[in-house]
């Protein structure tokens, strides 16, 4: 099944509207709205499957469309991809410790309020906003001390993510070692998110199939989401909920999709290379090659579209396509 | 005004309940119920205020209340009392960075399921297992870029907390950089929340009085919370805002509550002195005065209570009384 979160902006004068938008099933093609939910994305998940309106056959917009959870009570974002982190590391000459082949990095995420997957990006150039490609699954309960296998059984949805950045801010935060805040602001995903027994690719732990990002309509990474994956979702599942029970609705997500090349650092899709899902790698390689980075991070007006494809070129989830706009000039 | 949450729990089978439980206000003086809500805490600051049925006259009972938000979609925890980061830099023999004095530490927490003010704190005593005893607000919408003022006027309720931390799962943790996940499981919060205008003590930016912690029975801390607080509540949510909106029922919390004494390290209640609100720095006092900590983090069966009294000695958020069970044992 496919699922997307209609947006019902609030409206405290009328008493109209809700954060948590309107929940709908969506046809496999993307084109219309299959069925009204009675609920929420998140009460689907806190209390059971509820009714589904059916019959309905409405056009499934191109705007609009929330990400599937607007706002959930946790985001959890790892760092699967390690070959990202070896890179980030090799960039700066530090040698990254052997403990990160075997022990994930995860952040705790701001989730309360997501952009939406057509939202406009919103800072300020200096802080250099970057976007990053991800996968996430949206989890049932998990309990303290869950196994793989529990994990793997507490996936409900799989969806596409931009978890925004700001590179600039980032070394400070880090430096102070309890993680990003200020440098993590809200990220968007896509507008659809799938069960996994829907979802073409997806083997119950990773999901097979090319990671398409687009800067300002150029192809900029065409990345495999299932290859070089050190941590799957299940063990990135059962690292979070070692010490603490993980509620309905949490979202998991992989980190940055980094692919090697023959073993070492990627190229750009202009070279034939799979190149990335982040500014900042293909600075990185920029880096290790000639010693500085050439590729500017965003500026107002930049565009960023991330989605992935089937075997027939169909969408599965929808794309994120966002615009960046300077944090003084109005929408 | 005082607020407070009954649990409901959720029954999948009959589809009754609520992970966000009964918002009902709470009688000044914490002995009644006053009025009963048609709506949750969540959806009263998303929306306004709605109606409130008066003339109940049910007693607030001991047990059965959750944490006034049961669940949030935002939980930032501050380090406002430097003197405690300084004291921990101090027993490990390392120099605190100047810009901590202008710059606060502040991790986005787990606040997905919180503990109830008096559920067992589960976990394996292997992990180090502490409390923190803190303040902490709830705030509503907080634009992005808000200055200190806006920040101030969002703050809607005032509240206790006990941030329960796994302190020999921190080091690792912290050496990753990418701040507190495993380390810092689900925390607690009293039984009720105060709105600003009814809450003794309040200046519109810090509390001023005695936070209690008792450890078994005894005196542990009797610090307060007005005093050695560098950064104030509106100084961390614009911290926390700089580069985001945060969505209404952010939590923000003040980080372990922390006096100094004569400008050095604290006192023992035992000896005279204010106490700690967490055992770690009982601990760290213990290392720089003679080389090595002797008093244990919490065992099975130990017991915490947290609170804060107003003039006339009466309790102004009731208490958080956890007691520790090992992750093996059953309720």
């Amino acid at each position: 099944m496919k699922i997307a979160t209609l947006r019902i902006p609030v409206d405290r004068v009328s008493n109209t509207g809700t954060p948590d938008g309107q929940l709908v099933v969506v046809s496999d093609d993307l084109t219309g709205i299959e069925g009204m939910a009675a609920q929420s994305l998140q009460e689907w998940l806190d209390k059971g499957f509820g009714n589904v309106t059916r019959n309905h056959s409405l056009s499934f917009p191109d705007s609009g469309v929330h990400s599937p959870l607007p706002r959930a009570y946790q985001f959890l974002d790892g760092s699967a991809y390690v070959n990202h982190v070896e890179l980030v590391r090799q960039a700066r000459g530090a040698q990254m410790p052997d403990s990160f082949w075997h022990d994930p990095l995860m952040y705790q995420g701001g989730s309360d309020s997501f952009l939406a997957p057509t939202d406009d990006i919103v800072g300020d150039p200096d802080w250099g906003i970057d976007f990053e490609g991800e996968i996430a699954v949206i989890t049932g309960f998990v309990p303290m001390g869950a196994s793989r296998e529990q994990a793997a059984e507490a996936i409900r949805f799989v969806m596409l993510c931009n978890d925004v950045s700001l590179r600039n801010l980032i070394p400070g935060e880090l430096a102070k070692g309890f993680g990003f805040v200020q440098s993590k602001p809200a990220c968007s995903f896509s507008p659809v998110a799938v069960t996994p027994d829907a979802l073409p690719g997806w083997d119950g732990a990773k999901l097979h199939g090319v990671l398409r990002i687009d800067l300002n309509g150029e192809p900029f990474g065409r990345v495999d989401a299932g290859t070089d994956m050190t941590f799957d979702f299940p063990t990135l599942i059962a690292h979070a909920a070692r010490t603490r029970n993980l509620a309905p609705g949490t979202i998991v997500g992989s980190g940055t999709v980094s692919n090697k090349l023959d073993g070492g650092p990627g190229k750009p899709v202009a070279q034939g290379g799979a190149g990335y899902a982040c500014i900042a790698e293909q600075r990185m390689i920029e880096t290790i090659l000639t010693g500085a980075p050439t590729t500017p991070f965003l500026r107002p007006g930049d565009h960023v579209k991330i989605w992935m494809e089937d075997d027939n070129g169909a969408s599965i989830f929808g794309a994120i396509s966002q615009t960046v706009r300077h944090i003084k000039d109005k929408t």
